[in-house]
Formats: structure tokens, C-alpha cells, sequence
């Protein structure tokens, strides 16, 4: 049998200006893949490059966290964008990320949008277009990362781009293998035991008990771990610990 | 004699969603580099992405114009911007725009910064130097356009950065060869055939009559057409037209 | 028979900075009401005084055009703002414009949504209700202005608020009086003589000629011009010299 | 003798949508005077409105603290903003505050600049005369608070507006009675005990210990307590509670 292999990404330099949202320095020393803002939702300049810098220090792959220009909102207010508007922002965020990576001497390696967007293009058709227009316009055919069998992964899977299936060690997911709206009592799991036997049965075996009880298989190559609530970074270290601990290889996606 | 070589560029993109400036499609059919607007005091990212594209048909260079971050202000507002964050904003500006140079099948050839800023780096050393770094940071070595002696050229050309000297014909000079301030009477030259004859002096003798009247030198490798009042691109036009009836060749720099 | 009464209004002070998008001062000699941008979707600090300076010189009535916080976008991206954010942003415009009404001499006396807004709330219980929310906060019982039949103004009556109902002269309707959707072809009059014909009916008669062609009636105490194309502003003040010369009285709402 | 009267003010509701970066809630049970951000430099409406209830349920006063419109550097790069914007910007933010100070129960009722505005109108005449017309441009003779000597709360003072000087316990002043610039050594103070030590005495004896060791006068009606660090609650509370266990008399200014 071959051994388990995970990557483990997370949200990075969600600040902007004054304002700072992540402890970017101690994320980076667990996670394998870093989606960093691009400066639409959060992510100033300054702040992208400082990330870039310590991602390539820790050996820590970067990656473009696209989003609608929404700072007021954080990138989580729902946007009907036009399809070319979309497409140009995603390239957008993707080449002013590069900049930097690329003064770090590294490159941006893959994409995920964030918030609002990702969720829209978990079954938005358009909108899932727009965004794996972007990347494409961005060049370099860049791996999308979302959730399975999100249509925004079919289409760039199409298109002829790699895409990387994520999981959520903290979210409760139906019998169907899907998340379990945030709205719904149960959806987000916030115990960190469970969170750690979780990500354990995730990395492992592929499967996550369901909000009702059963075994479900969830495929996915990465885990997302947040680090914007307090304790999130020493649930992190935890994850990564027991991971490792358990013999899973912890290790970004190529 | 060598035949005068004159480039013409213009500021181009100079909308934000809704509105607009410049009659970029006429623009392009006249001038030989486009100084495209980035995002931070115009620029939307689907104009920048068509009027890349409509640079690349012409066969027109493709610039980045970099601002401070002031959309309210058009970037005509003079900042004190920390310079490491003024490198990174300047940086993050040159790689949005970069993604779609390329993507229209040329590349970012050339920084030339916008506004008060371009205006504070004539003489202001950190600045300059933060506009340096940024164009460092960007990576591939762009040459900085701007007024002859301005400090920015001089720290660009200190780091090994190619510079490229402009002039304007529509610009009032003074007896040492810089431009006279804009609130003193005179500055501007809005006679058409006045603004042709002194396109026609720059290119062909590299001089100009200064306000008091006196001929100066005035050596520069491209001349900085306006494109945002009425009769703009007919004036440009007429300057091309007349420049190369004169046998001067209308080229980009390389 | 008493005459017919009719209000004109158009929406102004829609540039940001640099850019202008409609000639106010000549708009401002046509309409009764100024519906004025206040800053989200377009319309900074120093052209919301102005306009409101130049509509209390011209006796125009002074309203809020409230919008999604979207300058890319110039507020005709719909987006799922939180209820209480969306007040809150509505209050926020409303009380920014009451200000520069107030040092010219008069008030803010309505309240419009703007683009997607305006379109949302025509359906939308959610954001209808937090717009009307927004008009409270703001305090003063100002009348909302929209589109007959529009949820905002059910929401708006019941909650003790004033509602205006507006037609649109270029605009075609359905046989039930709503408007035909943009996307539809024959949405958009932009024949001038059918526009102005469409203006007289409207307001003499309560009545316009269908998409497909029947009479169905629309009681209106506003009419919406468009200044923002070619021609809209002579075209504004012939639909006033017809609706004058057929003896309505051309007036702004109580 | 009467009895030392002061006023402690801090600045609140410092936040943009996903960010915090004061306890505004703690800090309300401290101070007696509130610098609400009005979204230039941070505060989106929500935080606004919530800022003005809980002010209003603690009996803090509202002040609007009015800022350069810059996000991105928090109001701290100082820009050349022509006169009749910076006016008419604000006249816009106290407009905006106004809204959720009324709905809350209280009006707005002063004015303090934030960051780079406020260095810059300690000496510069054009901005500080910018500032005092966009507060007669608000209505209602709204006093200012600033730094003693300032040159904006003498133009505001000529305009026949109320002034109200503040000091700081936790910066050092020169043999004149000026702040020592922050670049200098020493320009800060950290030591707990030493702020506190300073605040008794600027309340008491209006008067404190210079960085050369001399006693210096210092008229302040309001002391500025600053929220923005690790346990500058903690450090408001204990100059409160020191003043008052010294007799001073805690309350706003009227």
C-alpha cells in the first residue's frame, strides 16, 4: 500500500495596510501551499511580497487567491460580474501575485478563488468559465484548487488545466460527499479533536463521517486549514503533527 | 547625417469601468508606445487587457504607467508613500499589466510612471529610488522613461536600468532646458501649429525656443503626446504626419 | 379635468475624479429632480457639491442615489450585500449628500437606487426591506422613488415611508406594464420622436403602447430621462418643450 | 481652587469590513469622547452605526475623525489634496457620521483629523483652512480638536469656530511645549506607570516634564488615550481610574 499524502493550504496575507488578519509567519511554518490574497478582497502589495518572501523561505508553495474587488466585503458578497470583467480581474490578481513570487524566486504555482467567488463556481457555469478564462489568459496552465467536483474543476479540467480537489477537516459534509451549508446547526466543526481525527480519516482513507452519521469517501489531494480564528494556528501545527505522526507524507500537490 | 528618430507615446487606458478618457483605438493608430494605465489612478483590468490587445495589432510598445494608489485623485495627488510599500505597489502595477501583454503576444517593454509621481521622482531621491526597486522587483531589466535629468533616471541608470529621455512639445521650456511650472503664464502651448513646429525642432534638431525666447537642447528619444482634450488625436496625427514628412522615423525605442 | 402633473428626473454627478459621465449643468436646466451619485457607484465629495449648488441655483429638486459600493463596476453588478451592511451603506450616502444639500441651501428630499440595486429591489424582500431600513436610519421620512409595483416601495408604504413611482419614456413594457427586459430585443426606444411621443402619453394619459402594441395603462409621477448618450441632453429638453407645450405642468413631486 | 477638569478621547471604530483594530467596546467604558473613523482611513457603515449606538448607551460624545481618502495606507501618507476637495471630502465623512450619530440619538459634535491630515494642518495653511471650510461646509460650527498652536485650530478659531486643544501622556514634549517628532529618540513613551504619572500631571497642573527634564505647560481640555496596542485598554482604565482617584473631574468637553 502506498503510503497517504497530503498538502495542506491555507488563506495567507489577508490584511491590508494597517490591518492584519492571519499570523502569516506562523501559518507558514505548517501548511505546504499558501494561498495568498492578491489585493481585491485583502492582500496590499507590501504584504504579498513579505508572504512570497517567507512562503519561499519555508519551502512553501504559492499560490493566487483570486477574489471579486470587494475589500468593504471581504470578497464575500455574491457579485454578477460580466464574464470578460471576471476573467480580467482573475488574470489581474494573477500577475500582480507573480511580481512577487517571482522576486522570491519562485512562481505562482497554482489558483483558488476565494469567498463569495469560490462558492459561485462550485455550480455557476459562467462565472466558473470566467475564472478558468483568467488563469488561461494568466498562462503557464495553472492548476485550479477546489472542491470535487465543483464546475469550476470540470471546466478547467476541459480547458485542458490541472485541478487539485480539496477537503475541509472542519465543515460537516452531507451523505453525497458535499458541505453542509454554513447556515445549517452542525456545519462547522469546531472541536479540535474531531477536526484532527478528521483530517487523519481524510488523509488516510479518504472518507469523513457525514452530518448523519455515515461514511462518505471525499477524494482530495490538499486539506484547507484557516488561521483566522484564535487557536486556528496551534489546530493547524496539531493537524500537521498527527499527520505526520501517522505516517502521511505531508507534501504539496506538484 | 543620421535621419532623426523620434518615438511618440501616449497615455492610454486611462478609464475605470464606466468611464472614459482617451479614444484608445485612435491613439494607437498614431503613436509607437502605449504607457497603459494599471489600475491605481486608471485602468481597469478589462481595458487593460484590450488596449494590450489593440497595441499588439497596431504594433505599438507596450509601457506600464505606474501611479500611487489614488483612483479619487487620478494619481495627481503628490503622496508620501513609504518606499518599501511604494516599491511593491509600483511592482504589483508592472506584473498586472504584464499578464496581459502577454497574453496579447508582447511583454511589458517599459515603466513610465504617471502623474505626481512622475513629477515628485524628477527630484525626490527616496521616491525615485522606491520606483527603482519596484521596476527591479519586476525583474527584466525595463527601462525607466522620464525628463532628462530627472533623479529617477539617474538611480535607474546607477542600478544598471536602461533610461529613455522624453520631451513635450505642447510644454512650455525654460532657459536651462526643464519645463516651466504649469501655474506660471505660458507653460502650456495650445496653438496646434505651434505644438506641430516644436515636434518638428525636438525630433529634427533637439532643441526648442524657450519661453524667453532663446533656443535650447532639449535631447530626447520620444516625445510625450496628450490624448484627453478635444482635438487631441487630430493634433497627434497631424504631429506624426508632419514628423515624417519631414523624414524624421517614427519608431519605439528598443 | 385637472391638468396633468409630471416630475422630470435624470441621474447626475455620476463622474469620480477625473472622469465625467453627463453634463449636469445643461441636465440640470431640464429636470426637477436630480437623482445625485453619492460616492459608491460613482460621484465624489467635490461634484456632490457642485451639482447640488448648481440644482438649488435651477430649483431642482435634490434625491439620493443610493448604490451597491462598486466604483469598478459603476453599481450595476448585483451583489448579496448583508441586510445590515446594506442599510448601513444607504444611510451612509444618504447622510454624505445631505450635507452638501444642506450648505446649499436645501435638503435631501427622495431617495433612488442606482443600477443593480434598483433592479434587485424591484424583487428582492430582502434587500428591499434594508434599503427602506437604510431610509430610516437616515431619518426624515424620505419618499422612495421607483419603479411602480417595485417591492422597495411596497416595503417603503407599509413601513410609513412615501413612494413615487417613475416611468421610462425609451423604455418598452410588457402588456402587464412592466418594463421589458434589456435583453429583449425592442427593450430600448431610442427613436427620439417615439420618445417624446411616449413621454406625452405617459404623462397625459397614463398610458403607453405596449411591445406588442396594445395600451396598458402606467400611472407615473416621475419620468426618468437618460443623459449619459449622445443627443440624451437635447433630447431631455425636447420631451420637457412637448410635455410644456401639451399643458402639463412639469413639476417635482410633493 | 476649581477642581481639574479633562476630557479623555480616543479613536474607534478603526476597522474596514473584515478587520478590527480597536476594542471598541472596552474602550467606550473609558474614554468620554469618541473619534468615529468615517471610511476614509477605515470604518465602513456598519462599524459606524454600531460605534454611534454604543457611544450613545455609554454617554460618549461623537467626534468625526475626518482623514485623507487612503485605505491602503490607513491616512498616514500625507497627500497634496487640492483645497476644495480636501473641503468637500470633509464636509462627506462628518455628513456620513452625522446619519448614525442621529439615529442613535446624539449629533456629531467635533471634528478631529486623522494621521497624515492631522500632522499636516499643525503648520500647513492651505489644508488647514481646507479642513476648517469643509467643517462650516458640515454646518452646525462643529468645534476642533487638535494639538495646541496648531495652525488649523487657529484658522478655525478666526472662522468663529470653537477649539478644544488636546495633549498626549504617552509623548514626549520639547522645552516649547511641541511634540517631539516621532523619528527621535525617546519620542514615545512606554512605561505604563510613566503614562499614567504624565497624564495626572497634564490634568492637574497642566503641565509636563519635557525630554530635556524641564517643566513645561501644556493647556489641554482632552487627553488622547490610544487603543491600538496590547494592553492600551488595560492603560486607558488605569489613567482613568488615576485621575480620578485624584480628584480630576473626567468629562467631554462642551
Amino acid at each position: 500500500m502506498t503510503p497517504a499524502l497530503i498538502d495542506l493550504n491555507a488563506d495567507l496575507g489577508e490584511g491590508f495596510g494597517r490591518w492584519r488578519l492571519t499570523d502569516d509567519e506562523q501559518l507558514l511554518s505548517v501548511v505546504t501551499s499558501a494561498n495568498v490574497a492578491c489585493g481585491f478582497h485583502a492582500g496590499d502589495a507590501a504584504t504579498m511580497r513579505r508572504v512570497c518572501e517567507l512562503a519561499v523561505e519555508r519551502g512553501v508553495r504559492i499560490g493566487a487567491q483570486v477574489s471579486y474587488r470587494d475589500l468593504a466585503g471581504f470578497g464575500r458578497r455574491p457579485m454578477d460580474v460580466p464574464a470578460d470583467e471576471l476573467a480580467a480581474e482573475v488574470a489581474y490578481q494573477i500577475g500582480a501575485l507573480e511580481v512577487f513570487a517571482r522576486a522570491a524566486g519562485a512562481r505562482v504555482t497554482y489558483v483558488k478563488p476565494h469567498g463569495a467567488l469560490y462558492n459561485r463556481v462550485v455550480h455557476d457555469e459562467e462565472q466558473a468559465t470566467a475564472v478558468v478564462d483568467g488563469v488561461l489568459l494568466a498562462g503557464g496552465g495553472l492548476p485550479l484548487l477546489g472542491l470535487p467536483g465543483a464546475r469550476v474543476l470540470e471546466v478547467a479540467d476541459k480547458a485542458g488545466l490541472p485541478v487539485v480537489a480539496e477537503a475541509f477537516a472542519d465543515r460537516a459534509y452531507t451523505d453525497e460527499g458535499t458541505l453542509v451549508p454554513r447556515a445549517r446547526a452542525g456545519a462547522v466543526i469546531t472541536a479540535p479533536d474531531a477536526v484532527v481525527e478528521r483530517s487523519l480519516g481524510l488523509a488516510t482513507r479518504g472518507a469523513v463521517t457525514s452530518l448523519s452519521g455515515r461514511r462518505v469517501g471525499v477524494r482530495a489531494r490538499s486539506l484547507c486549514l484557516h488561521g483566522d480564528t484564535p487557536g486556528a494556528v496551534a489546530l493547524a501545527r496539531e493537524v500537521r503533527g498527527r499527520l505526520e505522526s501517522a505516517g502521511v507524507e505531508v507534501r504539496a500537490f506538484a
